[in-house]
């Protein structure tokens, strides 16, 4: 059973600009982050589709969608994002980390209180798939540094923040191996082995 | 003219691992950083080769070089690396920043105590090539926010080091566009546009 980490950054190694939240998911000039997942430069009051992706962005994205039986997604994330209108964007079962289990009524993800959980619920919905973890950073750091990231699906978008949530946050000492790169106008698309 | 600043960065962003002093240029953990220039792992007490790069790596460097007409470094480089043993490693002049001009008897190198006559200098010698920034960080991030850069040439090694100089220092917000790619088992070298 693979599983996959996949996250954008920044240059500077944000995975959000400053002041993310709800309305406001990757802070504040953070939506360049996501410009290669709409095909260009994006606002979340206008109107964005997922099939404005093109080109090297798709192939790295069809690449990575079509190995991932279930997912795995923090619960900060899912706030962010204002649970995706209620609907689940990922291919297959999406689990949400949070301790806060009492709070979870939405019967269109699945809730568990820690990532042991979390992995074995998704890893049991992937079938003979990959599960992917989506998100955010603290969700990604806990799993590579539990050992349990097989690859990281690195999406590097062209800008550098200054400020936002890091993807990493100085505790990890890892080697990895590149496997594959695509690269865009919006993005450079790195997929790296972990090597344990 | 062309201005290129050039350095290699761990996935997580730093550009030496911890502790860098000359004898360990690159920090503790950080010679892994350079694994792409000599073909693979290395040590500073071993044999290493500029000849040894090969393949995505060698077709990165020669784009790169060939481009390339003076440089300029900073003192820390410059000390780290020992003064390169006392020849200049770059093609066409190198200019090394530093405050203690005084101190500087080292014919091989020309110096200069600000960024301002670094660049006059580098570009006088450049001829109709490119001007080289070779870092450290500090100097980059210094020509950046000063708007002197073009050109970002920045090999990513893949490796987490958890510690050490980081390349971005949170005060830069910057739009670059990636312009190529090359992907080796040792790095991804990424060439971006600095968009002003």
């Amino acid at each position: 059973m693979t599983t996959i980490a996949t996250i954008t950054v920044s240059v500077d190694g944000f995975v959000t600009g400053p002041d993310d939240r709800p309305g406001q998911g990757l802070g504040v000039g953070g939506e360049r982050l996501h410009n290669w997942v709409f095909g260009g430069p994006w606002t979340y009051d206008g109107e964005h589709r997922f099939d404005a992706m093109s080109g090297e962005d798709k192939a790295y994205y069809a690449d990575l969608t079509g190995r991932i039986g279930a997912g795995i997604a923090g619960r900060g994330m899912y706030e962010a994002a204002g649970a995706w209108g209620g609907t689940n964007p990922f291919p297959g079962t999406l689990v949400v980390l949070t301790h806060r289990t009492d709070d979870a009524h939405d019967e269109s993800f699945t809730f568990a209180g820690d990532l042991g959980d979390a992995l074995r619920l998704a890893r049991e919905a992937a079938g003979d798939k990959a599960v992917g973890i989506a998100g955010g950073a603290d969700v990604i750091r806990q799993a590579l540094a539990a050992g349990e990231v097989d690859e990281l699906y690195l999406s590097t978008a062209p800008v550098v923040l200054g400020a936002g949530k890091p993807l990493f946050d100085g505790r990890l000492d890892l080697d990895l191996e590149p496997l594959a790169v695509h690269q865009s106008r919006w993005a450079t698309h790195v997929r790296y082995a972990v090597l344990h």
